[in-house]
Protein backbone atom coordinates (compact mmCIF):
# COMPACT_ATOMS: atom_id res chain seq x y z
CA UNK A 1 0.00 0.00 0.00
CA UNK A 2 1.42 3.26 -1.28
CA UNK A 3 1.35 6.97 1.17
CA UNK A 4 2.15 10.16 -0.46
CA UNK A 5 3.04 12.46 2.46
CA UNK A 6 3.32 16.56 1.60
CA UNK A 7 5.50 17.69 3.45
CA UNK A 8 6.09 21.86 4.49
CA UNK A 9 8.99 22.43 3.08
CA UNK A 10 9.88 23.47 -1.06
CA UNK A 11 8.47 22.42 -4.17
CA UNK A 12 9.56 24.70 -7.41
CA UNK A 13 7.82 22.81 -10.53
CA UNK A 14 4.42 21.27 -9.44
CA UNK A 15 4.10 19.43 -12.75
CA UNK A 16 7.40 17.16 -12.17
CA UNK A 17 5.95 16.14 -8.71
CA UNK A 18 2.27 14.40 -9.88
CA UNK A 19 3.94 11.55 -11.36
CA UNK A 20 4.21 10.54 -7.86
CA UNK A 21 0.67 11.03 -6.75
CA UNK A 22 0.28 8.45 -9.59
CA UNK A 23 -1.18 5.50 -7.65
CA UNK A 24 -1.11 6.39 -4.21
CA UNK A 25 -4.06 4.62 -1.68
CA UNK A 26 -3.73 7.17 0.96
CA UNK A 27 -2.28 11.08 0.34
CA UNK A 28 -1.78 11.89 4.18
CA UNK A 29 -0.51 16.36 4.45
CA UNK A 30 1.32 17.39 7.46
CA UNK A 31 0.34 20.88 8.16
CA UNK A 32 1.62 23.47 5.67
CA UNK A 33 2.04 20.45 3.24
CA UNK A 34 -1.93 20.77 2.29
CA UNK A 35 -0.48 23.92 0.59
CA UNK A 36 1.36 21.57 -2.47
CA UNK A 37 -1.53 19.35 -2.54
CA UNK A 38 -3.60 21.83 -3.03
CA UNK A 39 -1.70 23.53 -5.71
CA UNK A 40 -1.68 20.08 -7.12
CA UNK A 41 -5.37 19.82 -7.48
CA UNK A 42 -5.60 17.51 -4.81
CA UNK A 43 -7.59 16.57 -2.13
CA UNK A 44 -5.67 14.77 0.43
CA UNK A 45 -7.45 12.43 2.66
CA UNK A 46 -6.05 13.31 6.15
CA UNK A 47 -4.13 16.72 6.96
CA UNK A 48 -2.12 16.49 10.50
CA UNK A 49 -0.48 18.80 12.38
CA UNK A 50 -0.17 21.52 14.93
CA UNK A 51 -2.27 23.75 12.03
CA UNK A 52 0.48 26.27 13.12
CA UNK A 53 1.30 27.06 9.71
CA UNK A 54 -1.50 26.63 7.74
CA UNK A 55 -2.99 29.34 6.10
CA UNK A 56 -7.04 30.74 6.83
CA UNK A 57 -7.43 30.22 3.23
CA UNK A 58 -6.39 26.46 3.40
CA UNK A 59 -8.03 25.88 6.84
CA UNK A 60 -11.39 26.18 4.93
CA UNK A 61 -10.79 24.52 2.41
CA UNK A 62 -10.31 21.53 4.67
CA UNK A 63 -13.50 22.49 6.07
CA UNK A 64 -15.38 22.90 2.79
CA UNK A 65 -14.14 19.62 1.07
CA UNK A 66 -14.39 17.87 4.78
CA UNK A 67 -11.17 16.45 4.80
CA UNK A 68 -10.34 14.45 7.90
CA UNK A 69 -8.01 16.46 10.53
CA UNK A 70 -6.08 15.22 13.34
CA UNK A 71 -4.71 17.90 14.96
CA UNK A 72 -1.90 18.06 17.56
CA UNK A 73 -0.53 20.00 20.35
CA UNK A 74 1.97 21.99 18.92
CA UNK A 75 4.21 20.96 22.17
CA UNK A 76 4.38 17.86 20.85
CA UNK A 77 7.43 15.25 20.59
CA UNK A 78 7.68 14.83 16.68
CA UNK A 79 7.10 16.89 13.86
CA UNK A 80 4.46 16.88 11.38
CA UNK A 81 6.10 15.24 9.08
CA UNK A 82 6.92 12.02 11.46
CA UNK A 83 3.01 12.06 12.47
CA UNK A 84 2.04 11.87 8.88
CA UNK A 85 4.13 9.03 8.45
CA UNK A 86 3.15 7.20 11.78
CA UNK A 87 -0.86 7.75 10.38
CA UNK A 88 0.84 6.38 6.75
CA UNK A 89 2.00 3.56 8.66
CA UNK A 90 -1.08 2.73 11.26
CA UNK A 91 -3.07 2.77 8.48
CA UNK A 92 -1.02 -0.03 6.47
CA UNK A 93 1.60 1.56 4.27
CA UNK A 94 4.50 -0.60 3.12
CA UNK A 95 6.11 2.35 0.94
CA UNK A 96 5.92 6.30 1.05
CA UNK A 97 6.97 9.18 -0.48
CA UNK A 98 7.76 12.41 1.13
CA UNK A 99 7.27 15.45 -1.36
CA UNK A 100 8.31 18.80 -0.25
CA UNK A 101 10.73 16.96 2.46
CA UNK A 102 13.46 19.66 1.47
CA UNK A 103 13.06 23.21 2.85
CA UNK A 104 14.27 26.45 4.53
CA UNK A 105 14.82 24.63 8.06
CA UNK A 106 18.14 22.48 7.48
CA UNK A 107 17.51 20.37 10.51
CA UNK A 108 13.89 19.36 9.36
CA UNK A 109 15.25 18.43 5.90
CA UNK A 110 17.67 16.55 7.99
CA UNK A 111 15.39 15.19 10.02
CA UNK A 112 12.87 14.28 7.22
CA UNK A 113 15.53 12.65 5.12
CA UNK A 114 16.75 10.38 8.33
CA UNK A 115 12.96 9.49 8.94
CA UNK A 116 13.74 7.10 6.44
CA UNK A 117 16.13 4.83 8.77
CA UNK A 118 13.59 4.18 11.50
CA UNK A 119 10.46 3.68 9.33
CA UNK A 120 12.61 1.29 7.44
CA UNK A 121 13.36 -1.02 10.19
CA UNK A 122 9.46 -1.23 10.68
CA UNK A 123 8.77 -2.15 6.95
CA UNK A 124 7.76 0.79 5.58
CA UNK A 125 9.99 1.81 2.63
CA UNK A 126 10.02 5.90 1.86
CA UNK A 127 11.61 7.99 -0.54
CA UNK A 128 12.16 11.89 -0.58
CA UNK A 129 11.60 13.17 -4.08
CA UNK A 130 11.96 17.09 -5.07
CA UNK A 131 12.03 18.41 -8.73
CA UNK A 132 14.91 16.42 -10.28
CA UNK A 133 15.85 13.66 -7.26
CA UNK A 134 15.00 11.29 -5.69
CA UNK A 135 16.32 9.56 -2.23
CA UNK A 136 16.03 6.25 -0.86
CA UNK A 137 18.22 3.65 1.38
CA UNK A 138 20.07 1.02 0.39
CA UNK A 139 20.87 -2.15 2.10
CA UNK A 140 21.41 -5.33 0.11
CA UNK A 141 21.01 -5.19 -3.47
CA UNK A 142 19.25 -3.10 -5.95
CA UNK A 143 18.30 -1.97 -9.22
CA UNK A 144 17.75 1.42 -9.81
CA UNK A 145 16.08 2.57 -13.21
CA UNK A 146 17.59 6.12 -14.59
CA UNK A 147 19.00 7.50 -17.98
CA UNK A 148 22.41 7.83 -19.32
CA UNK A 149 24.18 10.70 -17.65
CA UNK A 150 21.83 10.82 -15.06
CA UNK A 151 24.04 11.51 -11.73
CA UNK A 152 23.65 8.50 -8.36
CA UNK A 153 25.53 9.98 -5.07
CA UNK A 154 26.15 7.18 -2.46
CA UNK A 155 26.29 8.29 1.41
CA UNK A 156 26.90 6.40 4.22
CA UNK A 157 24.42 7.01 6.93
CA UNK A 158 26.30 4.32 9.35
CA UNK A 159 29.32 4.41 10.51
CA UNK A 160 30.92 2.71 7.25
CA UNK A 161 28.96 0.68 4.77
CA UNK A 162 31.11 -2.32 3.29
CA UNK A 163 31.28 -4.97 0.46
CA UNK A 164 29.57 -1.88 -1.94
CA UNK A 165 29.20 -3.37 -5.16
CA UNK A 166 27.80 -1.65 -8.13
CA UNK A 167 26.91 -1.87 -12.14
CA UNK A 168 26.33 0.52 -14.70
CA UNK A 169 28.03 3.30 -13.11
CA UNK A 170 31.38 5.43 -14.63
CA UNK A 171 33.03 5.16 -11.48
CA UNK A 172 32.64 1.32 -10.41
CA UNK A 173 33.07 0.14 -6.78
CA UNK A 174 34.65 -3.25 -6.20
CA UNK A 175 33.89 -4.57 -2.82
CA UNK A 176 34.85 -1.02 -1.56
CA UNK A 177 34.50 0.46 1.94
CA UNK A 178 32.89 3.78 2.04
CA UNK A 179 33.39 5.68 6.27
CA UNK A 180 30.82 7.97 6.83
CA UNK A 181 31.55 11.37 5.86
CA UNK A 182 33.84 11.00 3.08
CA UNK A 183 32.71 12.50 0.07
CA UNK A 184 33.93 9.43 -2.34
CA UNK A 185 30.54 8.22 -3.28
CA UNK A 186 29.27 11.88 -4.97
CA UNK A 187 28.08 11.99 -8.35
CA UNK A 188 28.75 8.84 -9.97
CA UNK A 189 27.11 8.70 -13.49
CA UNK A 190 24.71 6.61 -14.92
CA UNK A 191 26.29 4.57 -18.36
CA UNK A 192 22.88 2.89 -19.39
CA UNK A 193 19.08 3.01 -17.93
CA UNK A 194 20.11 0.31 -15.47
CA UNK A 195 22.89 0.46 -12.28
CA UNK A 196 22.50 -2.27 -9.83
CA UNK A 197 23.65 -1.15 -6.00
CA UNK A 198 25.10 -3.66 -3.49
CA UNK A 199 26.10 -3.30 0.12
CA UNK A 200 27.12 -6.33 2.64
CA UNK A 201 27.12 -3.98 5.65
CA UNK A 202 25.75 -0.66 7.20
CA UNK A 203 23.45 1.72 5.61
CA UNK A 204 23.64 3.73 2.46
CA UNK A 205 21.82 6.33 1.41
CA UNK A 206 20.98 7.33 -2.69
CA UNK A 207 20.41 10.29 -3.97
CA UNK A 208 19.55 10.37 -8.10
CA UNK A 209 20.01 13.27 -9.71
CA UNK A 210 18.01 13.77 -13.58
CA UNK A 211 20.48 15.26 -15.73
CA UNK A 212 20.13 18.78 -15.97
CA UNK B 1 44.08 27.56 13.48
CA UNK B 2 40.92 28.96 12.28
CA UNK B 3 39.88 28.40 8.44
CA UNK B 4 37.26 29.40 6.61
CA UNK B 5 35.73 27.51 3.59
CA UNK B 6 33.92 28.84 0.81
CA UNK B 7 31.51 25.99 -0.93
CA UNK B 8 29.45 26.52 -3.78
CA UNK B 9 26.06 26.20 -2.29
CA UNK B 10 23.14 29.06 -1.88
CA UNK B 11 24.24 32.28 0.27
CA UNK B 12 21.03 34.76 0.56
CA UNK B 13 22.48 37.36 2.63
CA UNK B 14 26.18 37.91 3.23
CA UNK B 15 25.93 40.65 5.83
CA UNK B 16 24.67 38.03 8.20
CA UNK B 17 27.85 35.53 7.19
CA UNK B 18 31.22 38.39 7.70
CA UNK B 19 31.08 37.36 11.60
CA UNK B 20 32.15 34.16 10.45
CA UNK B 21 35.40 35.32 8.72
CA UNK B 22 36.53 37.61 11.59
CA UNK B 23 39.98 36.23 12.54
CA UNK B 24 40.59 33.62 10.67
CA UNK B 25 44.05 32.57 9.44
CA UNK B 26 43.09 31.26 6.58
CA UNK B 27 40.87 30.98 3.93
CA UNK B 28 39.69 28.91 1.11
CA UNK B 29 37.57 28.56 -1.75
CA UNK B 30 35.78 25.10 -3.40
CA UNK B 31 35.55 25.79 -6.88
CA UNK B 32 32.55 28.10 -7.46
CA UNK B 33 32.51 29.00 -3.75
CA UNK B 34 35.07 31.58 -4.62
CA UNK B 35 32.27 34.12 -5.77
CA UNK B 36 31.34 34.28 -2.35
CA UNK B 37 34.17 35.17 -1.05
CA UNK B 38 34.75 37.98 -3.87
CA UNK B 39 30.91 39.45 -3.47
CA UNK B 40 31.65 39.75 0.59
CA UNK B 41 35.23 41.78 -0.80
CA UNK B 42 37.39 39.09 0.46
CA UNK B 43 40.27 37.64 -1.44
CA UNK B 44 41.27 34.23 -0.28
CA UNK B 45 44.61 32.50 0.41
CA UNK B 46 43.60 29.94 -1.78
CA UNK B 47 40.84 28.48 -4.49
CA UNK B 48 41.29 24.42 -4.92
CA UNK B 49 38.56 22.17 -6.87
CA UNK B 50 38.06 21.53 -10.84
CA UNK B 51 37.32 24.75 -11.93
CA UNK B 52 34.20 23.21 -13.95
CA UNK B 53 31.82 25.88 -12.25
CA UNK B 54 33.88 29.19 -11.62
CA UNK B 55 32.43 31.81 -14.21
CA UNK B 56 35.23 33.30 -16.59
CA UNK B 57 35.07 36.88 -14.47
CA UNK B 58 36.17 35.35 -11.01
CA UNK B 59 39.06 32.78 -12.96
CA UNK B 60 40.23 36.60 -14.50
CA UNK B 61 40.16 37.79 -11.11
CA UNK B 62 42.02 35.19 -9.17
CA UNK B 63 44.78 35.65 -11.98
CA UNK B 64 44.63 38.97 -11.48
CA UNK B 65 44.92 38.91 -7.56
CA UNK B 66 47.61 36.23 -7.48
CA UNK B 67 45.30 34.08 -5.70
CA UNK B 68 47.03 30.30 -5.23
CA UNK B 69 45.22 28.04 -7.27
CA UNK B 70 45.19 24.16 -7.23
CA UNK B 71 43.31 22.84 -9.81
CA UNK B 72 42.43 19.09 -9.51
CA UNK B 73 41.21 16.56 -12.32
CA UNK B 74 37.35 16.87 -12.94
CA UNK B 75 37.14 13.12 -12.73
CA UNK B 76 38.55 13.02 -8.89
CA UNK B 77 37.74 11.17 -5.72
CA UNK B 78 36.21 13.32 -3.59
CA UNK B 79 34.09 16.67 -3.89
CA UNK B 80 35.82 20.39 -3.66
CA UNK B 81 34.33 20.90 -0.57
CA UNK B 82 36.46 17.95 1.13
CA UNK B 83 39.46 18.97 -1.10
CA UNK B 84 39.26 22.37 0.47
CA UNK B 85 38.95 20.88 3.61
CA UNK B 86 41.92 18.74 3.09
CA UNK B 87 44.02 21.63 2.40
CA UNK B 88 42.94 23.79 5.50
CA UNK B 89 43.89 20.34 7.56
CA UNK B 90 47.06 20.13 5.82
CA UNK B 91 48.05 23.54 6.36
CA UNK B 92 47.24 23.22 10.21
CA UNK B 93 44.16 23.86 10.86
CA UNK B 94 41.92 22.74 14.22
CA UNK B 95 38.54 24.67 13.14
CA UNK B 96 37.00 25.32 10.08
CA UNK B 97 33.65 26.60 9.72
CA UNK B 98 32.10 26.39 6.17
CA UNK B 99 29.88 28.98 4.44
CA UNK B 100 27.80 27.64 0.99
CA UNK B 101 27.59 24.60 2.64
CA UNK B 102 24.14 23.73 1.51
CA UNK B 103 22.22 24.66 -1.71
CA UNK B 104 20.04 23.29 -4.52
CA UNK B 105 22.24 19.92 -4.74
CA UNK B 106 20.28 17.45 -1.93
CA UNK B 107 23.44 15.45 -2.24
CA UNK B 108 26.06 17.89 -1.88
CA UNK B 109 24.18 19.41 1.11
CA UNK B 110 24.20 16.48 3.04
CA UNK B 111 28.06 15.06 2.15
CA UNK B 112 28.92 18.69 3.30
CA UNK B 113 27.13 18.00 6.55
CA UNK B 114 28.67 14.86 7.31
CA UNK B 115 31.99 15.46 6.62
CA UNK B 116 32.15 17.25 10.33
CA UNK B 117 32.39 13.35 10.99
CA UNK B 118 35.46 12.62 9.48
CA UNK B 119 37.31 15.26 10.45
CA UNK B 120 36.25 15.40 13.39
CA UNK B 121 38.10 11.96 14.47
CA UNK B 122 41.04 13.64 13.16
CA UNK B 123 41.33 16.66 15.25
CA UNK B 124 39.50 19.41 13.04
CA UNK B 125 36.27 20.76 14.29
CA UNK B 126 33.75 21.80 11.20
CA UNK B 127 30.68 24.14 11.33
CA UNK B 128 28.29 24.86 8.71
CA UNK B 129 26.99 28.24 8.93
CA UNK B 130 23.60 30.01 7.08
CA UNK B 131 22.12 32.90 7.37
CA UNK B 132 20.79 32.09 10.33
CA UNK B 133 21.79 28.64 11.47
CA UNK B 134 24.74 27.12 12.55
CA UNK B 135 25.51 23.22 12.60
CA UNK B 136 28.04 21.25 14.89
CA UNK B 137 28.95 18.02 16.25
CA UNK B 138 28.50 17.20 20.05
CA UNK B 139 30.32 14.12 21.73
CA UNK B 140 30.65 14.93 25.16
CA UNK B 141 29.63 18.09 27.02
CA UNK B 142 29.39 21.56 25.47
CA UNK B 143 27.50 25.06 25.97
CA UNK B 144 26.30 26.66 23.49
CA UNK B 145 25.36 30.73 23.62
CA UNK B 146 22.42 31.81 22.24
CA UNK B 147 19.33 34.20 22.84
CA UNK B 148 16.01 33.43 24.85
CA UNK B 149 13.46 31.94 22.08
CA UNK B 150 16.38 30.78 19.66
CA UNK B 151 15.66 26.90 18.05
CA UNK B 152 18.09 23.94 18.75
CA UNK B 153 17.75 20.68 17.30
CA UNK B 154 19.56 17.67 18.21
CA UNK B 155 19.89 15.22 15.84
CA UNK B 156 21.40 11.62 16.31
CA UNK B 157 24.07 10.63 13.38
CA UNK B 158 24.95 7.02 14.79
CA UNK B 159 22.26 4.32 15.42
CA UNK B 160 21.19 6.13 18.31
CA UNK B 161 22.67 8.85 21.03
CA UNK B 162 22.28 7.64 24.58
CA UNK B 163 22.45 9.78 28.37
CA UNK B 164 21.12 12.99 26.66
CA UNK B 165 21.45 15.56 29.13
CA UNK B 166 20.26 19.32 28.86
CA UNK B 167 20.05 22.61 30.77
CA UNK B 168 18.22 25.85 29.92
CA UNK B 169 16.48 23.85 27.53
CA UNK B 170 12.40 24.30 27.29
CA UNK B 171 11.73 20.45 26.39
CA UNK B 172 14.77 19.31 29.06
CA UNK B 173 15.95 15.62 28.39
CA UNK B 174 17.51 14.05 31.39
CA UNK B 175 19.41 10.89 30.74
CA UNK B 176 17.44 9.93 27.37
CA UNK B 177 18.53 8.09 24.32
CA UNK B 178 17.33 9.08 21.10
CA UNK B 179 17.65 6.60 17.95
CA UNK B 180 18.74 8.14 14.84
CA UNK B 181 15.72 8.63 12.42
CA UNK B 182 13.43 9.96 14.82
CA UNK B 183 12.33 13.97 15.04
CA UNK B 184 12.33 13.84 18.58
CA UNK B 185 14.89 16.22 19.40
CA UNK B 186 13.77 18.83 16.96
CA UNK B 187 13.01 22.34 17.65
CA UNK B 188 13.89 22.59 21.30
CA UNK B 189 13.81 26.05 22.16
CA UNK B 190 16.47 28.30 24.29
CA UNK B 191 15.32 29.29 27.68
CA UNK B 192 18.05 32.40 28.37
CA UNK B 193 21.29 33.05 26.89
CA UNK B 194 23.21 29.44 27.64
CA UNK B 195 22.57 25.84 26.81
CA UNK B 196 24.28 22.69 28.02
CA UNK B 197 24.21 19.22 26.31
CA UNK B 198 25.33 16.23 27.07
CA UNK B 199 26.06 12.85 26.12
CA UNK B 200 27.27 9.31 27.07
CA UNK B 201 27.51 7.79 23.80
CA UNK B 202 26.86 8.19 19.98
CA UNK B 203 27.11 11.26 17.50
CA UNK B 204 25.11 13.70 17.73
CA UNK B 205 24.29 16.80 15.44
CA UNK B 206 23.32 20.27 17.11
CA UNK B 207 21.25 22.99 14.91
CA UNK B 208 21.11 26.25 16.28
CA UNK B 209 19.02 28.81 14.28
CA UNK B 210 18.18 32.03 15.53
CA UNK B 211 14.67 33.38 16.66
CA UNK B 212 12.98 34.87 13.43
Amino acid sequence: MKAVIFAGGTVDDYRLQKKYVVGADIIICADSGVRHAFMMGITPDLVVGDMDSVVPEDLNRIKELGIEQETFAAEKDFTDTELALEKAYQRGATEAVILGGIGDRPDHSLANILLMVNFKKRGLEIRLAGENWEMFLIEGQVQISGKKGDLLSLIPLSREVSGIETRGLYYPLKNETIPMGTSRGISNVFLGDEVMVRTKKGLLLAVKLART
